[in-house]
C-alpha cells in the first residue's frame, strides 16, 4: 500500500471533512442504511464465537475474556492479556517513523483503517448490539456508520491542527543597515507518548474512535483497554488498524488490545504507568475524576455522567413535543449520557398549541405518549434494545420507590432472545420543592428512569437548571418554549454553565442525538466531560510542535 | 469607539497576525528601537513614584505596595488591594456583554489595548527595568515590543480558534424520500470564567501578555496578580486595559489587578476559588506543581523551571560558538527561564575550524569570551543588568564551591545605581560521571551560573541531555555539531522528550531568545512548562462553544 494510492483514494474524502467541520452543514461518507453494505455480518459475527482473537501481539502472557451478551449468549471470545513490560516498549517502537511520516501520511492511514472499518460494519453491528445490549438497528448505525463519522471527525480535527504551522519555514529579520538575521526553522509536530483508551460497555466505538483516531492522527501509538463486558467491537477495531498499519509499512503495535481478567481492574495500574501520556475515558464519574487527579503524567480527556434536564415552558406543537420527547426516553432504553432524566414543569402548567394543559395533565400524556410508542412488543424491542447489566434493573426497579409513578415500567419478551432483559422507561412524578425529592432529581439515575419534576414556575425550573449542570454536569439541555423571553433565559443559563442546548424539537431529530461534523457531544465545560467532541482542544495537547532552528 | 473605528484601525494588523502565525516568518508590527516612540518614558515613571495607582475598582479594602528597585530605589508606589467577595462578583458582571460582542470585537478591542500599551513603551520599560532589574535596552525590548508581540500572537491564536466554527448554520439531513431533516444551529464561543493570571519577578509583562490577552480574547475576565516585587509594569496595563473597556462600552471590571500585603500570599487563595476557572502562572516549579495538583476547578498553564542544556560536539565556527555563547550566559545575569546552564563536552575535547580543542580549552575559550564581553563595565552593565534578588546573589556565591572555578564571577559598580547588585557569570567545571557533581547540574540554579561538565563522549551527552529534559524539563536546547549524524541525534532527543532545539547558532541569535509569531517559547511536553506560547493548545481551552439547535 503505497501512500500514492492511500492519497488518490482518501484525501478527497479528508478534505470533505475538513470542510465539513468548518461549515458545519451536514455530511458523512458513511452510509446508514444496512442495504448500502455487503457481506454476512451475523454470519461473520457467528463465525467469532467461541473463537481466540489473536492479535500477534507482543508480550500475551494470557488469554482472557468472558463477554455474556445482553441478549443471553455467551461470546466465548478470548482476547490477549498483556505483559505491560514488553507490549509497552514494543509499542513505543514505531513511534519515530510514524512521527516522521508527518500529518497528511497519518491521517490517510487513519482513513484507511476507517475505510475498512466501515465495509465490516454488518459483523461490527453485531458486535455492538451483543456487547452493548442496543438493537439491532441502533447498534448498526451508532456503532457502525455515525462511529465511525467520530473517528474520521477527529482525524480531521488533527490533521488541521497539525498543518497550522508550516514543517518549514526561513525566517529573516531586518537589521537596518546590516544583514539581517537569518534562520531555518523546521516545526514537527510530535507525539507525545502511548494513549491509552479506555473504553465503556454501552457505546465501545461511537465513544472510543474519537480518541483512538484523535491521538493515532498526531502521531501516538493507541492502547486500547475495552469494558470487559464490550471487548469485541473493540478487538475487531484493533485486529484492522494493525493490519492497515502493517500494510502501510509501519510498526502494528502503535495500535494494540489489553484485554483484562475478571476484576483485574488494569485501568487503574494503566492509567499510572510513565509510558501513558494520553488517557481518553468514558464512564463513572467516580473513576473519571479519579484519572483527573491521579494519572498527572497523562493528558485526561473524560465523559463522566451529567443530569439531563428539560425545561417545559410552552409549545406551539405540543403533540409533536410528547412524540419527540417520549422517543428520546424510549431510545435504548435510556443508556444514553445523553437521554433525558429531569423535565422541569411549573406546577400550575404550561400553555400549548392544544391549550393549557395541567402539570398532572402533562405528564399523563407524556406518558400516554410513551406507552404508545412501546405498545406494540415488536416495535418495543426494537427501540428499547436490553438492559446492559443488572444494575440499570436495580434501579429502574427502586425508582418506583421514590414517588408516584406516572407510568410504570412493563416487562417486554423478545421471542428470538428469552433471556435479554427488556423493560420500557418508568415516569415518576417529584414535587421540586421537597427535599427528599431532590435526592432522587439531583443525582444520575442511568437507565430508563425519568422525573417529572414540578416547579413554581419557569423561573425556578431555571434556577434548578442551572445548578443542576453547575454541580452535576449535563450532556445535553432541552428546552420547549414559545417566549423569545423565556428562549433568551434558557439560552443564557446554557452559556454561562457550558451546557449543549435543543430547542422546541418536535420532529426526528433528538435532543440524546448529535451529529459528527456539525454537533458537539458535550461542552467540555461543565462536570458531565472535560471535553468535547470533537474541537480543536479535544486534538491540539495530543501532540507538541517541536521546533529546530538553525542558523540560514 | 465604535467598532467601526476599531475594525478600521485594528482589523488589518489583526490580519497580518494570523498570516505571520501561519506561515511563522519574521512580523512585528511594535517597533524595537526606543526613537521609534514618542514622550518622556523617565518623566512618566518619575512621576509615578509614591502614587497611589487607583484603578476605580469595587471592593478595595486597603492600599498595599512595597516594591524596591534592583538598582536600589523604593519606588513608594501603592495598589488596590482586593475584597473577593466584592470583586469577583464585579468582575463576572460584565462576561454576558462580552461574550455577545463576539471574538472579532473581542479581538479588537484586545488589539487597542495593545497600541495603547505601545505608545507608552518607554514609560513601562521604565517600570520593567525597576522591578525586574533587567538593564533599560533589555527592559525596552523585552518588556516592550517582544511582550506585545507575545499578547497580540495570543490575540492572532484566540481570534483563530474561535471563528473556526461558524456562528450559525443550517444543517438539512436527507431522509429518502421523506423530507430532509432541518435545524438551524447557531454556536457561541463562551469563557469559562474569571482567568487568573499569576506575574513572575522577571518578566511580569513578556510572560504576563500571553496568558492575559488569550482569556480576554476568549470571553473571560481576566485578574492580574504581580509578583509583589514586579506589580508597576502590569498595574499600568490593567489601567490601560481598564481604559479601553469603558470606552468600547464594555465594563472595566473584566479586567483587574489584585495586590497583595507582604507574605500574604493571595494567590494560593485565589487559586482555589471556585470563581477562577483558568489560571497562568510563571515560577518556581514547586509552585507550578501545586497549581496543577489543587486549582482542579481551572484549566491551569505553568512555565515553571526547567535545566537548559547546550550538546558541544564539534563545530565550523569556534569564535562564533563562544561569541555566541557568551553572549547567552551574561544577558540578564542568565536570570532567563531560557538560559543555558549546562555545557556538555566531550573530556576528550572536540574538533574545531581552529584545530582540536580540549576540554579544558573549550572551558577556558568560553571564559575568556565572557570575560571579554564583559571586561568594559558600561557594556557590562548594560548587558547584566542587576540581579533581581539576594537569593540569586546567594546561589552565585555557593556556586564557586560546587568544582573548580574556570571564571569567576567579579562585581561590578553601577554608576548611576551604586547600591544596584552586578555580577558577572560564574562558570564552574564538572566531571559528569561524578554523584556529587550530579546534584549540582542535575537541579536549576537560577542566576549567573553555568557549569562546564566533562562527559565521556557526545553519546554520554546525548543520554545526559534526554535524562535531564525527562525529569527536570527544559525550555531550550542548544547544540553544536558539524556532523549529520549526531544532528540527527540530538534533533531524535528533542523530538522524544519535546524540547525546542537551536542548532549551531553563531551569529545575532541566541538560544535564549525567541521571536513570537516564529518561534514556540517552550514545548508544553516536558516539566518546564505544560503549554508552550503560543499555540492553539494554549488558546482552545479558555473557552467552550455552546451549540443551540432549533427546528428549522
Amino acid at each position: 500500500m503505497q501512500l500514492t494510492e492511500l492519497t488518490e483514494t482518501h484525501r478527497p474524502t479528508l478534505d470533505q471533512a475538513l470542510d465539513a467541520i468548518r461549515t458545519r452543514a451536514y455530511w458523512s461518507p458513511h452510509p446508514e442504511h444496512p442495504k448500502a453494505y455487503e457481506g454476512d455480518g451475523k454470519a461473520a459475527f457467528d463465525a467469532l464465537l467461541g473463537t481466540r482473537i489473536d492479535l500477534g501481539q507482543p508480550g500475551t502472557d494470557d488469554w482472557v475474556g468472558g463477554e455474556i451478551s445482553p441478549y443471553g449468549p455467551e461470546l466465548g471470545v478470548t482476547y490477549p492479556h498483556p505483559d505491560l513490560d514488553v507490549l509497552l516498549p514494543a509499542m513505543r517502537a514505531g513511534m519515530g517513523a510514524w512521527r516522521e511520516a508527518g500529518p497528511e501520511a497519518r491521517a490517510l492511514v487513519c482513513l484507511e483503517i476507517l475505510a475498512r472499518i466501515s465495509a465490516r460494519t454488518p459483523e461490527i453491528a453485531h458486535a455492538v448490539m451483543h456487547t452493548s445490549g442496543q438493537a439491532f438497528m441502533m447498534a448498526f448505525q451508532a456503532g457502525g456508520p455515525h462511529a465511525q463519522d467520530r473517528g474520521l471527525e477527529a482525524v480531521a480535527y488533527a490533521y488541521a491542527e497539525q498543518v497550522r504551522t508550516p514543517l518549514v519555514t526561513d525566517w529573516s529579520k531586518p537589521q537596518g543597515k546590516r544583514d539581517p538575521l537569518e534562520l531555518r526553522k523546521s516545526f514537527t509536530p510530535a507525539g507525545r507518548g502511548i494513549s491509552l483508551l479506555i473504553g465503556c460497555n454501552t457505546f465501545p466505538t461511537w465513544n472510543g474512535y474519537p480518541g483512538l483516531f484523535a491521538s493515532l492522527a498526531t502521531g501516538n501509538p493507541v492502547l486500547v483497554k475495552p469494558h470487559p463486558r464490550a471487548v469485541l467491537p473493540l478487538a475487531l477495531t484493533v485486529r484492522i488498524a494493525r493490519e492497515v498499519l502493517a500494510e502501510a509499512g509501519f510498526d502494528p503495535n502503535l495500535v494494540a488490545l489489553a484485554a483484562e481478567r475478571p476484576g483485574e481492574g488494569i485501568a487503574k495500574t494503566l492509567a499510572l504507568r510513565p509510558e501513558i501520556r494520553i488517557i481518553d475515558y468514558t464512564g463513572s464519574t467516580a473513576f473519571g475524576d479519579w484519572l483527573e487527579a491521579n494519572a498527572r503524567q497523562a493528558q485526561v480527556y473524560t465523559e463522566k455522567a451529567g443530569v439531563n434536564t428539560v425545561v417545559i415552558d410552552s409549545t406551539d406543537n405540543y403533540k409533536g413535543m410528547l412524540s419527540n420527547l417520549s422517543f428520546s426516553l424510549s431510545l435504548y432504553s435510556g443508556q444514553m449520557c445523553t437521554t433525558p432524566q429531569n423535565f422541569l414543569i411549573p406546577r400550575d402548567g404550561i400553555t400549548t398549541d392544544a391549550g393549557p394543559k395541567s402539570y398532572d395533565e402533562v405528564v399523563a400524556d407524556l406518558a400516554g405518549a410513551v406507552g404508545g410508542l412501546l405498545g406494540d412488543d415488536a416495535r418495543a424491542n426494537a427501540l428499547l434494545g436490553a438492559l446492559v447489566n443488572p444494575d440499570v434493573k436495580a434501579r429502574l426497579e427502586a425508582a418506583s420507590g421514590l414517588g408516584e409513578v406516572a407510568l410504570p415500567s412493563r416487562e417486554i419478551t423478545n421471542p428470538e432472545f428469552p433471556d435479554a432483559v427488556v423493560r420500557t422507561p418508568v415516569v415518576v412524578k417529584l414535587d421540586g420543592t421537597k427535599p427528599d425529592a431532590e435526592a432522587a432529581y439531583f443525582s444520575e439515575c442511568f437507565g430508563p428512569v425519568s422525573f417529572a419534576v414540578a416547579v413554581d414556575s419557569t423561573a425556578s425550573a431555571l434556577e434548578l437548571l442551572r445548578r443542576t449542570v453547575r454541580e452535576k454536569g449535563a450532556m445535553t439541555v432541552g428546552a420547549y418554549t414559545t417566549s423569545a423571553d423565556v428562549e433568551h433565559a434558557v439560552e443564557e443559563v446554557c452559556f454561562e454553565e457550558s451546557a449543549q442546548l435543543s430547542l422546541n424539537l418536535t420532529g426526528g431529530v433528538y435532543v440524546n442525538q448529535t451529529a459528527a461534523f456539525s454537533d458537539f457531544h458535550g461542552s467540555g465545560g461543565n462536570p458531565a466531560a472535560n471535553a468535547a467532541l470533537c474541537d480543536g482542544a479535544f486534538v491540539a495537547n495530543r501532540f507538541r510542535v517541536v521546533e529546530v532552528r538553525r542558523q540560514a
